[in-house]
């Protein structure tokens, strides 16, 4: 909290190393710090705040479309998880185990959820017995923990925080919809909360979740031009009910497994936030999600009637922002101002005595840099339109850097030429075979990210082998 | 989900088995369901959107009186718990531990968080450098392990969700005034929101919190006479501070060790709503945190008109309150009242083709039993009136409830045959030695819930010892 030292210029340039650029974005601007143990994150106020936002928004949107809020709990028995066997294939090597209760051994081993499909489907199967029941829409907020080698902040951590949606439904048609519509709300939120461009998808059979039938996923490119996989849904057919006795009576008197979601987001999000927008001076926080929306920076601020005016200002403004008013004495007005640039404030107000006097003040917008200068009388109207127009402008910047940075490649040749050039998304046409998908890997470390849901005809044969093509392909390297 | 068998018939009467009536209700009324794992519950929709309204209104309380909230990690290591002595004493026996991340045997023991002092100390002492930083006022909704040998669910679970207030200040002063404010806007939840009376106080040093200088905390009574401690709020002191080496540089200059708070609320909460307004019908639920205020029941609904009416209606009261209309065709209007009286909405509205035929509707208060028929035309402003009246006298029968349940004894026959006659508040005037505190729970298994910020003069003497009195206390039988 203390930040007598924190100046942009400190910050390791994003183009010289984007890994250093992002490591003191998370750190300077105060979004999180490194916790005792190896992996684990401390999200602290600031990042917090970002992140209640972003819950906000996503929870209103699942009761809108029907879903209630529930809580299951953090330990999941071993012989549970055991249960459907290509999802302990996938999550067992990664989970925490407790085996100890106060100071006695446990009988059988618990594992920390590291996502809860098998806990929830276990008490769903005593919760469902008629058609009636169905559909069951339910979502859980949650921290889940998976004992990940490689960790960074946001990005991949051993405890990360999420939603998780499970539902269930009479028939698989029904249960594909709901998988549709809840990655069509992902993509909302992305896109019009965000401002970050998805590509809406499905996953290749190797890379879908553990235990699914089909898992579909938003992939956005950051910055740097390696991909973010953003948020993904689940189709799971009946496999888990019947891996775990869930059976209903149908309008036909008959048994019957109904068919499964879920689908999640987490607090990677942030992560992607700070990679698509940041920029040399630090983080640029798209406005509806911005915990400060406007910061107010006063100009000689010992001068009469200064902080007067500017508490007047605050106290209009915050009936519509989230607003702040910087009136630290010890701190001038140029570290005021780029310590809140850093923290990717959208709008800074700057006023001083002359603006006073002439009624004005001088706004500044983190994404262009642009100053104007408006009249105080209209201030709340010209604030609205300014974060708007920083909000539309935010995802427009990130469409063009996106654009930018997406190639074609007909064949390996051109595939690899792309990467040596930079990282970025490489459309491509694929056989649909796994040797070839491991082959991209091999060679670039690039995977296949999504077969997108609107595919288009780049050319007749596959990238990598040169047979007959069966879907055009984004690929990129992950972060 | 299915309640083809649910009838209030089936509820075990709460004078013959108050605990039997306890779990008969948290189950039927689909608040929560036992885990596979003893002592872990699952919050089902209904209870948890009632925990999301008492999260809604602290929160909002948390925010207006400055705090911000953030997230520290699950696990904890050994050493850093072993710092503070009295607190690893306390919480030591009852953590779980997690030994082994994916295949691998951990070097150092984690224990999941019983509570977040150590680590938010840990954090603390990296982030406060000067008075400047001061105060810290944070907040962390989350949740916690404990293991514990007997549970029931919401009132002492191994897994329970609440939040944690830790917050540092620079003078002793100031942090005691923050652990008061808070216990305030404990004690203004519990009786505004929750219409559950309470009693305000301090804990004895033997039930204090493990490390704390001093613990406050809100005592309330439930229906059958037991106490609930209802939250707590502590104050440290500077010990956590130099145990975890927190200094910062004071205003002349000097080191020092800031002062510290920490305070929390949990599920347990609902245990008390439970616990305090039920009755043989089942829950009822104060109108404030009620999930569903109003619900609609249309009688003869196959009638023309009779739901197009019902939804007219909803969508009119939707704009003010949380409304549901129950139009299930397959079950009776009996079952639905039932159905709905069972889960304790407030209001219910009753309505047939006669009641639509004079623009009326029927009005029942869960509270009180009684039905009123009131003007269609009028129904917003009437339902708004009623719900206010329901959330008053809620809170009004919860007192007359406790007064007829708090004796005064003063010396031990007196005190014996209070708790021969049943349970309840008994106050008694102690010398507030350690010895007399455990001769009366060793004689009655009650303990001294508080001494209350509001003593009065019973006697002048010890009501075990009948040395010279000290203190007034509250005592009871705790849940």
């Amino acid at each position: 909290m203390s930040d007598k030292k924190e100046f942009v210029k400190e910050l390791t340039s994003m183009d010289e190393d984007f890994a250093s650029w992002y490591t003191d974005i998370i750190l300077k601007a105060e979004l999180v710090d490194y916790a005792p143990v190896k992996g684990f994150m401390v999200i602290r106020p600031y990042g917090y705040e970002i992140w209640e936002n972003i819950q906000s928004i996503l929870d209103k949107k699942f009761k809108e479309t029907g879903h209630k809020n529930a809580y299951f709990p953090l330990l999941i028995p071993e012989s549970l998880l055991n249960k459907e066997k290509e999802h302990v294939e996938g999550f067992a090597p990664e989970v925490a185990w407790v085996t100890q209760g106060g100071s006695n051994e446990l009988g059988e081993k618990l594992c920390i959820r590291p996502t809860s499909e098998t806990i929830i489907s276990t008490m769903y199967s005593k919760w469902v017995k008629s058609y009636r029941d169905l559909p069951v829409l339910i979502n859980q907020w949650a921290n889940v923990v998976r004992w990940e080698k490689t960790t960074r902040p946001f990005l991949r951590t051993t405890e990360f925080l999420w939603q998780e949606g499970h539902t269930l439904h009479e028939t698989a048609k029904e249960a594909e919809e709901e998988t549709i519509k809840m990655l069509n709300v992902y993509a909302d939120v992305y896109e019009n909360y965000l401002a970050i461009p998805v590509v809406k998808g499905q996953k290749s059979e190797k890379e879908k979740f553990a235990g699914a039938v089909a898992t579909y996923t938003i992939e956005a490119l950051m910055h740097d031009g390696k991909a973010l996989q953003s948020a993904t849904s689940h189709f799971f057919g009946d496999g888990f009910a019947k891996a775990f006795n869930i059976k209903y009576q149908g309008r036909d008197g008959r048994e019957a497994y109904p068919y499964q979601t879920s689908w999640g987001m987490t607090t990677r999000s942030i992560g992607g936030i700070i990679m698509t927008h940041g920029d040399e001076r630090g983080l640029k926080l798209p406005p509806k999600v911005a915990p400060i929306q406007v910061v107010i920076v006063p100009f000689a601020q010992h001068k009469e009637g200064v902080l007067e005016k500017v508490e007047e200002i605050r106290t209009i403004l915050a009936k519509d922002f989230r607003v702040e008013a910087d009136v630290r004495d010890w701190q001038t007005p140029g570290f005021k101002c780029n310590h809140w640039e850093l923290r990717g404030v959208p709008v800074r107000i700057e006023i001083g005595p002359k603006d006073i006097e002439q009624g004005t003040c001088i706004l500044f917008r983190r994404d262009t840099f642009e100053k104007t200068t408006v009249k105080l009388e209209n201030i709340t109207e010209e604030i609205g339109k300014l974060l708007e127009d920083i909000q539309t402008n935010m995802l427009q910047m990130a469409r063009e850097n996106r654009t930018k940075k997406t190639g074609v490649a007909k064949n390996m040749d051109e595939y690899l030429k792309l990467f040596e050039k930079g990282d970025g998304f490489v459309k491509i046409m694929w056989c649909g075979e796994r040797s070839c998908e491991d082959k991209l890997k091999e060679l670039t470390s690039a995977t296949i990210r999504c077969i997108p849901f609107e595919e288009e005809h780049l050319s007749d044969t596959c990238c990598v082998c040169g047979k007959a093509a069966k879907h055009m392909v984004y690929t990129g390297k992950q972060y």
